[in-house]
């Protein structure tokens, strides 16, 4: 790290903050806890100020080549500091053309271009690369329900990664090798824990200070002249290698494809290169309805069938927990209570609540394997595997 | 290729091009050469069926993991099919939420996402990787026009490329190196050629054809539920590579670094790659600034020199030969004559017409180092280094 | 699959494996176990004309460009013939100056050198990527001390992988971050899933029936005019990851080194790539040193570097287990037993066994972090990061 | 660069070259002059001792991580270091067990490793990323002869690249599209260069002082335990390239295949990658073969085939010219001329003369497509083109 990058991350992991907390306990105050208009606008004015400071100069510097990971990094500071400045009213895409924070665009589509992602801050930003110091990670601000929501997501994210991990191996040994019923083993272990650990955020998360302090650093907000979409805790290859993998949800379907392309910009290159990879396989349903009328009566079958559905079931589980309990307390809830004003900033994909909700309600219903008429789901191959089990 | 991508590959070299043809025919006789509606209806709707009905096939058949060169030529089938449903108003991004053609944007959005590509046709589809069969390539239409531009984009597109290649050698040899001067040359040949080429272009190509049977095919359309813009010549490294060691125009700048964010995804895979290793990467012309001061009395400095500046004279000249003849003659002018009310679809690109000429001006200023007080330009480095010239 | 490659397939999962296993049967049946000349020659030479004849119809198909995964499969095929034959006596590095197995020795060194390997069957061969067909993966034979050896083996590499991707991600967050104590909690289970596989395995395999009849289908052999090493149950890149990281192993320290390079081939690319990588990383040991003075008295601190002892204290006795138990009772004390003539082709890589012995002895010795006055241990380091714990 | 690289390279731009030319000048006092024995030996220890020092300082730095450009410069550096060692006798592999050099072996070893070539100096080093400072590249002496030896090899290089690159852009239109045609035009002039360059080199390299004072530093020498031989012009992906897409010579053939798997690890990465996926290419004669029998009537097949034969006869006549004059005159004479004593350690690619002329022959009838019984080429193929030549 050179010294100018030093020094704005160095502003990011302290003054940043504190600012950032100061205007949230201003904001916290009112009567409307959602209005940022008028609060702390010379708190706004120096964190603008000061950012712009950093990112100027190192616009100036132009690229020092010191690496992917270095780059990644500057990347995040440059795009937590722009999602606080939307966070804040500093910009607001309804409003604005393009960003009012032209040296951080610059920069940040500079970085971005460099090494292929979007030019804002994404969820490994925060979560699977978020490098801390001395024991303190970068965030928004010192509120607990933002650190809550960051631990329990870097965790659902990681224990997702490890079950993809264990299914991509099974895909170099075939679902009949002995070793995979090990690897169908290790993904239930990590979905119970993606599954624990939603439980145990839904527990301890406050569901207001999430949706008045947390979640608007999380919207979608211009970069030059091109709105970006917010940071998803789903941007990263696992989830979906997971749906292809267990055959709950194919590429070639439009809703989910388009999904697809979406989401890649959004992932590490390391993370698209595993999506694309995973999208050239058959999946793993695929394989066992392929070798299902000739070997059900195997033993092998009916262990490794049995083991794989449960990874289906609990995937369903999952998805259905996210939408009931995550989604519903953390998202809908609160927006029906919030004042009709602000409504329309409210996702962090941009789409308005009812559109989100219903391909959320869809994307679960494809992980569930539930019967629907109007989209492609894997019921009926589901049922027909399961109706091969106990039949050895 | 298996039958079914084979199948739709044989009707886009045949019946396609015939149905394109006879409706540009259509359209010629009329008054209003830029009308479409209500012309061919029965054509249209022949070639917008036997499409659907390929790409309902090859949708089905899901990923056949052939490989790149597969996929991406497939796409290029898919995405000519899709330009030209745009171009007779079987889609329409003005009036359309999503393209109505839905089977061939998720087929299209599956293949591209799998290969880290837009959703459309792109340059590199029409030019330098258009295979011939039998001496024929992959067009619209039959028109000659159609294929005089094809030629000479492919032309000028390679000769570009041959030009990047002799500049990325230099950098590995550094500008003082003795066969830095060879390929300094080799640049030199190659920009020729594309001065030569761009100018046969401007001699032979119709402009009324080209407005009006050609263009209308590179507008922007739907893919699924975003818009994608057009496919322009410029859609490959090479140009970028030459902007970029030359020194003429600079990543960390706004305007040009947002020009090349935009771009990426228009390019192929390798050609990605290329333009992220060139970003990083310091300019001759920075190499020359540096050396300036000890070394412009020696030989090599003088030659090499001289040499280099003479490729940023060629590069800005031909900057300047394709906005005052390409864009004027073949865009500004016939538009200038087209009836107002289709003039909002007019450019590939997408913006409006000014707004693209004053960004096309603002390359031609980079790239002839013109003296401009509101963008960067390498003015002052050029005259600078001019001016070390014959100190021997 | 194409015919040709399915043939071959097919062939050396049935008549090849009844082949071999019929002339174990004979070579056991003798006084000197260990002797193969002059036994079943006519079970030989079917063995080698049907291989070669495969061989020789795929070696004229020539490239037919089905991906990397079918490449990689294929070059395991004509690996394990190749191996089978030397184990038989139907090559031997030590009387040819070439492969007898022409047509087979091109065809792998066409395949590897297209893929970036070496040309003869490797560990993921039987390991990783031994892709089951109904339950039976690829083997040599029918003993049950190969299915027994193969089976702990592959269970070792999948633990010891487990790891060092967890390792891997602790990289991206640093020591300090509240997900990295999970993490090493993660590659503390997989360790010990190592030690326990090792454990089972050493209980379970029998030390003559290994000696004699599964450990000679790993010797050194011929392709074309160079000999190559046999495969280690150590070829893949988790097990240095996990040195590295650790600070157990540096890869500039000379003898270790020199096995990394030579290791790199016999790896797969993408374990390549995932080796190189980690070689420019710094070591969480090295974090840990450089925080050591100002925060040993943190509690992150205390619990952190705990866990990480606890890492390296497990590793250490992994690698000792190895080598007493299993080093030791499968190899030495057998190979001890044997007839001296045969000794000298014992090892998998070649070397003779005193020198196989003080390089494992060494490598045990860095990575228990034994005191060496002669090599480079992380003993010091350690003592030093000891002293530190609880002085919270 | 950090100030340890960079003195490094400063002592191998300077005083390193001195020493070596100073011991070259005393090599040639003597009536023997290929004798190294007891000449210059305080000079000789100078050389080892400074070097020796500098790269104990660099293995002790460790991976600084730079970037590979920077990894591939150093490499570079220590690889001349090593090579001049062996030229002067402080290595020899035929009495050493391992390198004396030991701590540059290592820093070798290690740097290799993580970039994936070689441990040694390649071509590349030397010739087309041979950084010049000022005007002045790496070389081992100040001796005219070694200057033109590497300035007529880089052009020979860099032009066989230029004929590659066209003809991989052939593959993407195919042989007929009419582009093709200026591709195989752009194809023949590259060649035509590199047979005008050979020939300038046979003009002016004195054959004494080459043989004698510039080849030696070629030779095979240990890194760490294991010889490695020496740099060839010939190692970068494009002359087999041309080889392969011309279809003079297939990878699939056994003497030619192994060459290229000997060969991979002495060229650049990304040259690997050119080459890997070349290797999985259909060549264009197999693609005139197959449209022949239909279009060899047509006006493109006529003139596109011309061109393409002119090419073979083209890449031939190159063969044999470095067979007939360079191979003859700087190696094969002078050897003939040199005391017997010193004749084993002659050539840089390790094999004995006779071995090695015999696998040039082989190579020349290959790509010249000499009728030969006993090895594979293309003359038969060829015949038949050409008896379809002014058939329309
Ligand atoms: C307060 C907690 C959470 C809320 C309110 C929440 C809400 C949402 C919403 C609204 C979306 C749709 C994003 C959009 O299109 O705008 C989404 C996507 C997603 N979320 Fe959550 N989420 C929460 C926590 C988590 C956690 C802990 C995980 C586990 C890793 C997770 C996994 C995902 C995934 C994978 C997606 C992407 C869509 C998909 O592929 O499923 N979420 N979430
Ligand atoms: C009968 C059981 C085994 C025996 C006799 C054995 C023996 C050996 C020997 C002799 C070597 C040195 C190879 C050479 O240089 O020739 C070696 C290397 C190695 N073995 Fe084993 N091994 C056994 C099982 C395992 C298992 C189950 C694992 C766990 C995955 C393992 C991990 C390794 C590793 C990682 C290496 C590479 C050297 C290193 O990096 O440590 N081995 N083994």
């Amino acid at each position: 790290m050179n010294d100018t990058v030093a020094a704005f991350d160095d502003w990011i992991r302290t003054d940043f903050i504190e600012l950032n907390s100061e205007l949230e306990r201003r904001y916290r105050q009112q009567q409307d806890r959602a209005n940022v208009v008028g609060v702390g606008d010379e708190v706004k004015a120096q964190l603008e100020a000061v950012g712009c400071e950093h990112t100027k100069l190192l616009l100036a510097q132009g690229n020092t080549d010191e690496g992917f990971e270095q780059a990644f990094d500057l990347l995040g500071n440059v795009g937590l500091y722009l999602a606080a400045c939307r966070r804040h009213g500093l910009s607001d895409p309804d409003n604005d053309r393009t960003s009012p924070q032209a040296e951080a665009s610059a920069l940040a589509m500079h970085i971005a271009a460099s090494i292929g992602v979007v030019p804002r801050f994404a969820t490994a930003h925060l979560c699977t690369h978020n490098r801390a110091v001395n024991g303190h990670y970068k965030r928004f601000t010192n509120l607990a329900a933002e650190q809550c929501f960051i631990d329990y997501n870097s965790k659902g994210i990681l224990a997702f990664k490890r079950a993809a991990e264990a299914l991509l191996k099974v895909l170099s040994l075939g679902i009949s090798h002995p070793i995979s019923l090990n690897l169908f083993d290790a993904a239930k272990h990590a979905l119970e824990e993606v599954y624990h650990s939603n439980d145990t955020l839904f527990t301890q998360l406050d569901p207001d200070d999430f949706f008045y302090g947390v979640r608007p650093y999380y919207k979608p907000h211009h970069v030059g002249s091109q709105v970006y979409r917010g940071a998803n805790a789903g941007d990263f290859a696992g989830i979906n290698v997971i749906d292809m993998l267990l055959g709950l949800c194919k590429a070639n379907e439009p809703a989910y494809g388009r999904m697809l392309v979406e989401k890649f910009l959004y992932m590490m290159p390391q993370e698209q290169r595993i999506l694309r990879d995973c999208m050239r396989q058959q999946s793993l349903m695929t394989e066992f309805l392929e070798v299902a009328p000739k070997q059900h009566h195997s033993r092998w079958y009916q262990q490794h069938l049995q083991a794989f559905l449960k990874l289906c079931q609990l995937h369903g589980e999952i998805a259905n927990q996210h939408h009931q309990q995550l989604v519903q307390r953390y998202i809908v809830q609160p927006a029906a209570q919030m004042e009709q004003q602000h409504l329309q900033q409210l996702t962090a994909s941009g789409p308005q609540l009812a559109g989100l909700l219903q391909s959320l309600t869809d994307l679960r219903d494809r992980r569930a394997g539930y019967q629907r008429d109007d989209i492609v789901t894997s019921y009926r191959e589901l049922s027909l595997l399961r109706r091969t089990l106990g039949e050895d």
